[in-house]
């Protein structure tokens, strides 16, 4: 009955801020036992000063806890907003349909062994869907563990990690798709004394999805930063169009992306399919919106606080300022700095001055080691040097990784005011156990991050300018002139001519070429083109014609091009398999530097550019960026500048730099393409994409392209 | 007065097991006041229950803390093993040298403000340094924070880590340049139950260094792990030869070095000089020696005590095994793991079962998701799956990531009995936070270790990788027939065909080459050698001859080398600077790969060899292998086979495999070449290597050397 579902949805659709703040909360399976999932959910909402209306529902008690207890969630006096159920998998269809004509607004199913645990549990799951949907009730889970909401105490969950007393309310906000994960981030957080808003384990996800959530997040004035971990999307676009959402809305988003390791397991069959694997343009959609895919949950919170409860980092790409009085301890943090693609702030004049008030000239350098003050000085100088660094254009966040010494809670309680008046995050560190416990208690006290980790620093140093990248301007894609439309093409792979036709539609160069049926008319089509030439034998059948001797480079006159085109024609006619289409005579070209350029159809996010080092370096070196299509060219220009051969580009041992320029142009022209064709291109790569010296262009000298479907002009 | 001060010290050399466990300490600056240095030092003697005599020294007071004072050493009733002083640095001549007289075996020198201050405390410490020297007593420090020995109770150091209640004794030996960070890892240690043998933090060694203690604890029976934090060597040849020593005795060893960074930052000149600063160096000797290098000193210690607490990792390159209840948590550690340079186990058929019997088998595959099991199993399930990877030969440990879920503490302490019967490490993670603390003291009442943090767990298993790489059977190097001796060579920068004859005279292959004075003769030397040819211009004065014009590649007849000839000849002469040697022309090699290989002189620990991706790629891919000359075939071949350009040289997309057994052999005969000439040879570079077809050996296209003096058959 669809139109009758849809009535029942219209009528009663409870607002999310409801199901996470709800005035009255049933628990199916209420019990007096903390040892049973629905005996801690009780407990878990008294112990934390649930303010609403707790409905214990279990057949056998009158009461629970000393509160009046039914024996069914219809039998209460009133439908409470929200339902927990924490019974076994085999009550809770009977259970649901008891919430859904009972009216209960949402159910957060805590129940387990549903769809994650095989076919029989997912039809178990999609029958309380179907009666949820029909009811128009909603449905948190099943397989969660619930909603964690410190700013209205409402703890609607079993997890251990409420045996942590006093969550008090913060700004982090966190959709999670492991509900024990998120209980222990939640505890890891405490420790550091990061507060949060609402938090949210979504489970299996029925109905209401981590999409659902986020957009709630985003909207939610009690949160400031927001941190997801996701193992899969149910709605790729509108996940997209929410993180831009975050990003107008000035809330950073750190995600933790469960499969990482899978793209890199992936078998490398052509090009393009081995380089987009989910991950990297899961990772391209993310970084596009602003927001900063992290590896390790644990930072991931850390840097959701950081963001929070720190002045910002002022802009990507500063440095780092770390100071201390061990310089074994700011030694090794410097050391660990450019691995984690960070590095030392360069001191401006001023900066040095400052250092050089309380330090022998000699000993002024980064990192900071002031163990090397004058006598007596170290206190104020500690903080005159901070100040300095803080003022210093070059620094990003200063670092004081402390080590044991006398009076470190003394010392700690310095740096809290220095953060707030230099307007730059501090990162401090305490690294050592016990003895750094009333170190930390100052900095919870004075409601300041710290750090147990130099690991942790450097991750969230490199989170936070990662999100002052995010927050950075974006420069919107406008279409260049001549950029298509595609001409008509046949499905299925291209031969190299026709994807040439194609990018040339776009306004990307490409070597001039002519067919070449006899060695007569090759030697005709050389002399028009001019030697040196290539030539190459065509067919659809063949991927890589290099590995086939389809490939003959650099035929520098008539007679070495009729000796090649002999041997090239005999080895198409292996290679072919009845697919031959021929020798063509190109163009031959020379550069500077190669590149790689490619696009594909990423199955969630649509048309996606890559570029990379070109030629057969492209298989092995993991030197790749990608980005949804399409690109602006200032947006292109920083793929490119970003990639690991890039200083090869800009000229090594005074060579000239190749043409950046044209290659971004090329990227950017590749990007219209493929936004125009989308799906209807499953990938085209160039490669190489020849760069000439500064000034003198690009040009596309090999480029394959498979169409899913027949393009018309 | 050289012959007394060699007389003293052979007739009082306090040896270093009396100085680290001293039968009589005396405190100079003692006081009851623990603000004070000499009042902690006493207080921390007199807490940790030192069972010798103590010796306050204190002019203004007859008693402190209930010990009789003295006024200085030598007025003490007999002369004590150790002083420990804590003096203004004003005042520490006058004390070391009233100790001097006194007969102290041994000075423990906190006082600061020394070398590591300038000119003047340099001055100061030479001066207490030759008080000492000429009475035969040693010196710790001086800027140092002591000794700490948990073995003997003699905690001899200021350090507040000694604030902590209980060090209880164990295996860690450690050696520190940095004190504060020392004692920073005492404390961090102690919270994860690592327990240490003896600790020393050595300060400026103006007297005893690191390698001393070193020495010392690769003999003493109580150390069975060794953690160094290193800033710089005093004696590298010693020190090698003490990893060597700390191998032999099953002493697993752990590095972090200062200065990593620096490297990276050393200007690239030329590319061996770039390529083999001080780090890489190190790090290379480290390995060979079976030391394992870290980045953080945090993880040194975790790995110091895993290395003692677990049982072995049984071999290099094995797998991890994660098993937990949480998928999150399971799936996101495994994503970390590449990163870290770890894979998954591959799971043996038995495993498999072993899985099959608890869970559904489409859920049977590493990561393990315990919540999977079947309803009811997963206590019994989750040990006997532990007890399958632990059986499993691709297992070099099971990982347990721990996240919030009822009972976790009655879950911990299933797993210590699971790794000793097992006999590999299991790694268990406790990653909330207070909510966990139940857990983490069912670990340290069963002795066994726990990680709070992803990212240490992943560093740990790292290192106890490596060092059961360390701990692998070595070859020792042969030399090969035909191997040298050098010609005759100037000093200075060699020409390509006096290097190439130095190659050719350690069998390693170069290009037939000619010299051609005239175009004529350049036509009658490609006639003999055969064509196609190259033709350079040589000059002492270029390095890089491919920048410049003076490399002609692919030359197919005479009438396109004449022309070469023509064009070289005038760029040489423009280039050469008056120092011409003219034109060669020299067989075209061709092959399917190449690579780099380098000599170079270390500063500290003599010849070593490189070897690293070829062509221009040397330039910025740092993707370079070094390692002490001379090496075995077969450490030359790992060396190779361990680059990230080794995919490309065993054959992508089905070309054929270079000949890597070729070009081990050549960087094995460079590396005899590299020790025979020794500090003549500052550099010798052969880029490129080209490698033919596996099979047809590898040939030395192009080299460049520098030798510091001449060499003379």
């Amino acid at each position: 009955m669809e139109t009758g579902v849809e009535e029942a949805e219209a009528s009663r659709p409870l607002p999310i801020a409801r199901i996470v703040a709800p005035r009255s909360v049933a628990v199916v399976g209420a019990s007096d036992d903390v040892g049973k999932f629905g005996g801690r959910v009780i407990h878990y909402l008294l112990k934390h000063g649930f303010p609403g209306l707790i409905l214990p529902i279990n057949p056998n008690r009158a009461t629970i806890r000393g509160l009046p207890a039914y024996p069914r969630v219809s039998a209460a006096p009133a439908p409470p907003d929200v339902a927990i159920l924490a019974v076994p998998a085999a009550s809770l269809e009977a259970q649901i349909a008891d919430c859904a004509a009972a009216g209960v607004g949402a159910c957060i199913v805590i129940t387990g062994k549903l769809a994650e645990a095989g076919p029989e549990g997912a039809a178990l799951q999609d029958r309380v869907l179907a009666i949820a949907r029909g009811a128009g009730m909603r449905l948190v889970g099943p397989n969660c563990l619930g909603i964690f909401n410190p700013v209205d105490r409402a703890m609607l969950s079993s997890s251990l990690a409420l045996e942590e007393e006093g969550y008090a309310p913060g700004g982090i906000g966190m959709v999670s798709q492991s509900g024990a994960l998120m209980g222990t981030l939640l505890s890891f957080g405490r420790h550091h004394g990061a507060r949060f808003s609402r938090c949210v384990s979504v489970g299996n996800q029925a109905d209401l999805a981590l999409e659902d959530f986020l957009a709630f997040l985003v909207e939610d004035p009690a949160t400031r930063a927001i941190g997801l971990y996701i193992e899969g999307l149910k709605d790729p676009p509108r996940f997209r169009a929410l993180l831009q959402g975050a990003r107008a809305a000035g809330k950073p988003v750190f995600i933790v992306k469960a499969g990482r390791s899978e793209a890199g397991a992936q078998a490398a069959r052509s090009h393009t399919a081995s380089l987009a694997g989910a991950f990297p343009a899961f990772e391209a959609i993310c970084r596009d919106a602003g927001a900063v895919v992290m590896e390790d949950p644990q930072t991931l919170v850390l840097a959701c606080d950081a963001a929070i409860r720190l002045p910002p980092w002022p802009a990507p790409g500063l440095g780092l300022a770390p100071i201390a009085s061990s310089g074994g301890s700011t030694v090794t943090f410097a050391d660990m700095m450019p691995g984690a693609g960070l590095r030392l702030a360069q001191m401006s004049d001023a900066t040095r001055a400052a250092l050089a008030r309380w330090m022998p000239e000699t000993h002024v350098a980064l990192p900071v080691d002031t163990g090397s003050f004058h006598e007596g000085t170290s206190g104020d100088g500690l903080s005159d040097c901070i100040r300095a660094f803080m003022a210093d254009p070059d620094v990003g966040a200063v670092v004081v990784p402390m080590t044991t010494q006398p009076d470190m809670a003394g010392r700690t309680s310095l740096f809290p005011p220095l953060a707030r008046d230099g307007g730059k995050p501090l990162l401090y560190l305490m690294t050592a156990g016990a003895v750094g416990d009333a170190s930390r208690d100052v900095m919870r006290a004075a409601d300041f991050p710290f750090f147990d980790r130099m690991s942790d620093a450097l991750a969230v140093a490199r989170a936070l300018d990662a999100a002052a990248a995010g927050r950075a301007v974006r420069i919107a894609p406008v279409r260049p002139e001549c950029a298509g439309p595609s001409p008509a093409l046949p499905r299925g792979s291209l031969t190299e001519g026709e994807a040439k036709r194609l990018l040339a539609a776009y306004g990307i160069p490409v070597t001039r070429e002519a067919s070449a049926p006899t060695a007569d008319e090759a030697a005709a089509a050389a002399r028009r083109i001019g030697f040196p030439v290539v030539l190459k034998g065509v067919s659809r059948a063949v991927v890589h014609k290099s590995d086939l001797g389809l490939v003959r480079l650099n035929l520098r006159d008539e007679a070495a091009l009729r000796t090649a085109f002999a041997e090239v024609a005999a080895a198409l006619e292996c290679a072919a398999q009845g697919a031959s289409e021929g020798c063509v005579v190109q163009e031959m070209a020379r550069g500077e530097a190669e590149l790689f350029l490619g696009a594909t159809q990423d199955s969630q996010f649509g048309p996606m550019v890559l570029a990379g080092a070109g030629g057969v370096l492209v298989e092995f070196l993991q030197d790749v960026a990608m980005a949804p299509a399409p690109l602006s060219l200032s947006g292109a220009r920083a793929m490119i500048e970003g990639l690991r051969v890039a200083p090869l580009l800009r000229g090594l041992r005074g060579r000239p730099p190749a043409d950046i320029d044209a290659a971004a142009d090329a990227l950017m022209r590749l990007s219209w393409l493929a936004a125009d064709l989308g799906p209807r291109l499953a990938e085209l790569d160039v490669n190489p994409l020849i760069l000439r010296a500064a000034g003198q262009g690009a040009i596309a000298v090999d480029a394959r392209a498979t169409l899913t479907e027949e393009v018309t002009t």
